[in-house]
């Protein structure tokens, strides 16, 4: 009997609260959160933190203020720095001057929360425009299936996350992966976003609510594509280099 | 002081999963379940059903039985009819011939469990390509906010139901509503869909199923566009043709 090698499947799950519709254990699990998690973690890893630990609660990373001066503790919601915290997540904090050598902990409103309802993956790893190709050419050759999970915002979807996610399916698609519906239509997005990105993402919800914010530049420098290679990985607690 | 008109809210839910994401109360509702429930339901009431009842569960649908002869019970359940019911939801079930002057007891997989999420909204209409046009003339001088429900596949995304509520926003959106992001998309969507919606949407997973199941007769008859001008309403517990 000839060699039948599995088609696999790759899905984008939409918003976290879609979660429980997939059995995560299944999937290596990209976690995308645009603006700006999962866009700053690839920048902080890249730039050498040793490792940046993602924590659901903002209560989880104050703690870390007692283990010592080792840890930057970086805490957003709704799109601002906490209070009493050195910095939120805006990519500028995670430069090389600031993150080199640093353990970096993290609280977010979206991504944080996605990556820790994905616990059960095979794998867990960060995606964002920063490792785009990186990131597709490690999945092109996983034996897994692969799930893209959107942070999205506050539990719904939103456009920036899909196009991404929509991005990664184009350089898989020519792979004989399954898409389900959510796939193609992310990818379907993405054929109308891709010559323009940030006129294509100035017209979502988002972008508006971060250009209040003042935060213009982050947006800019979240559609940087491939200006990084690393791609970050859950080993235990800590997001760390894929070596 | 002018009198300055509050810009409306256009939404569109992509799933019943998501349906807590919403204050389902601030809304009308239009519930959308293309392949088959929600055209069926159209296609029924516009051929004269007095009413159809939309029951979340199997036993509660069989329950009407002991009511008389007047009730005709239709259950569906993963694209079938459920075994000892008079039909399930294929729209060639909702004749003139079979249903004009009766009522229709209606349980599906998808559908009716969307309508029963979202009951606590202002009023519950029902969309299918085939009132396209006679609901979003209807819509658009209402004075609420308007929210699309997808009822999806087993909770999650499908593109016949989002490419559906795209359409209705490509004719509400010159009126000034405001948009989220998956009402952008569902739009953006509809415009790589609209010259042929069946082509379109034989690439998703849905479709392949129902294909399976032998009904691509009723998928063909699911995309007929402006073949009724009724508007099924949700009238305590009966769904009626509205007036």
């Amino acid at each position: 009997m000839p060699y039948a090698p599995m088609t696999k499947n790759l899905h984008v799950c939409l918003s976290p609260a879609l979660i429980p519709q997939y059995h995560v254990e299944d999937y290596i699990v990209v976690i995308v959160d645009i603006f700006r998690a999962t866009s700053s973690i690839c920048y902080g890893i890249d730039n050498g933190a040793e490792a940046i630990i993602p924590v659901a609660e903002v209560e989880e990373c104050m703690a870390y203020r007692t283990k010592g001066l080792d840890y930057l503790l970086a805490a957003e919601r709704n799109g601002e720095v906490v209070n009493g915290f050195d910095f939120g997540n805006s990519p500028f904090s995670y430069t090389k001057e600031k993150v080199a050598g640093k353990t970096v902990v993290l609280t977010t409103t979206n991504g944080t929360q996605a990556l820790h309802l994905s616990r059960s993956a095979k794998r867990i790893v960060i995606g964002s425009f920063l490792n785009l190709t990186a990131l597709s050419t490690w999945l092109k050759v996983q034996k897994e299936n692969i799930l893209l999970v959107c942070a999205g915002w506050k539990n719904n979807f939103n456009l920036e996350d899909t196009i991404f996610s929509g991005a990664v399916i184009e350089q898989l698609k020519a792979n004989d992966f399954k898409l389900d519906d959510p796939a193609i239509a992310a990818n379907d997005l993405y054929q109308l976003a891709k010559d323009d990105l940030p006129a294509y993402l100035a017209k979502t919800s988002h972008s508006e609510r971060l250009k209040k914010l003042g935060i213009e530049k982050d947006i800019a420098f979240c559609l940087n594509v491939d200006i990084s290679t690393s791609i970050p990985v859950l080993e235990g607690e800590k997001l760390v280099k894929l070596s």
